[in-house]
């Protein structure tokens, strides 16, 4: 575990992405849930936390702004403050993503927006995506690159339940008709790009912790 | 047309974010030609011009880690520098999103990645792009803000087509199969994304050019 002393300044920005992380693994667990039991009430409540989620990556804009300009000169804080800014738009960007799956169970209600034949491969997605955040957030608290190859696991674990979508919708079998095919490809993918934005916060994490290069590679969707 | 003038550090991250987005509309022009006549060589070219792309995004966020440490205390040139950060990462994202056509186009070749009757609908998908980055250049070079409505509007356009080609798959007369109903749906959820990118680009330019707080909104998907 390596450990990076953080000015009191950038502990502000590091609060409200702590708080951020709280929220949006918050709405993924409750618009998982509207896909399996749907949900009105549920589904609505995910959509609403998004805007507060917009709110505090909005808040996080103004206050990097101030941070950058007191601590100019300062390269490691800089780059800690920019890593941070770049975790925000993940974050931010993995709350659209949830309130997108609550949206799809609303289109629905109150049918279910995915087939009893796929409950369990998205119920492990929304599993997934959970500890996919869980893991982030234990970075973002302690600091904690060496949770670099667990994330990565996690997002293959994600990558294979997308795939496992695929052959089930392709198989002969499919018996619920295009429109549902669409719904499951589309909700896959957003919980693929969760993942994956997941593995980009861990880069970042990395980057901003240790000082290597930000590596952009292929392995995102 | 708002003119603001930017300082020469602040004129080498914007001369990067102009080539990265020739770059990325160049890509999306050769993805887009792909789908339409499946060419590997080409394919593989955007393939490889995001390798590029990533390089740029990764040298703006090293100087923009220098530029911040040296522009100390000018809050409007932190804003400006804060957003030209974001911009590349919409950027990047774009490229990612031309890279993910052109391997549809691989992966199906020699096949094509979509079918004959959805040919019309893509070309103008990709007619589309190139405005809306067409426009989102002119913004960039003329630092100018008064585009908005004319990105929005074209923005408008390809979630049009988007739903157009949801349309087509799911008409009785789709004959095509599920597979391709599936590529068509990612392959157009690529497109309009894309399109989201700009528009969130050009508020980046707003807020950069006015100040006014940037406005996160529901229209992205």
């Amino acid at each position: 575990m390596t450990e990076v002393a953080a000015g009191p300044e950038l502990g502000a920005a590091e609060v409200e992405l702590i708080n951020m992380a709280n929220q949006v693994r918050h709405a993924m667990h409750e618009a998982t849930s509207c896909l399996i039991v749907p949900n009105l009430t549920k589904a609505e409540s995910v959509i609403e936390t998004d805007v507060i989620v917009d709110e505090i990556a909005n808040k996080l804009d103004r206050l990097g702004v101030e941070l950058a300009a007191t601590n100019s000169g300062d390269v490691a804080a800089i780059r800690q403050l920019l890593s941070q800014l770049r975790i925000a738009s993940s974050l931010e960007r993995m709350g659209d993503l949830a309130a997108h799956i609550a949206k799809a169970a609303r289109r629905r209600y109150p049918d279910s927006a995915i087939p009893a034949e796929l409950v369990p491969t998205f119920e492990r997605m929304g599993s997934v995506a959970d500890s996919v955040m869980a893991l982030t957030l234990s970075a973002l608290k302690r600091h904690d690159s060496s949770l670099w190859t667990e994330i990565h696991e996690t997002d293959d674990q994600m990558d294979a339940l997308h795939r496992e979508m695929f052959r089930v919708v392709l198989a002969p079998g499919w018996e619920y008709g295009m429109e549902s095919a669409i719904d499951v490809t589309l909700l896959s993918r957003y919980f693929e790009r969760y993942a994956d934005h997941a593995v980009s916060i861990m880069r970042r994490m990395v980057h901003m912790i240790t000082g290597e290069p930000y590596a952009n590679t292929e392995s995102e969707g």
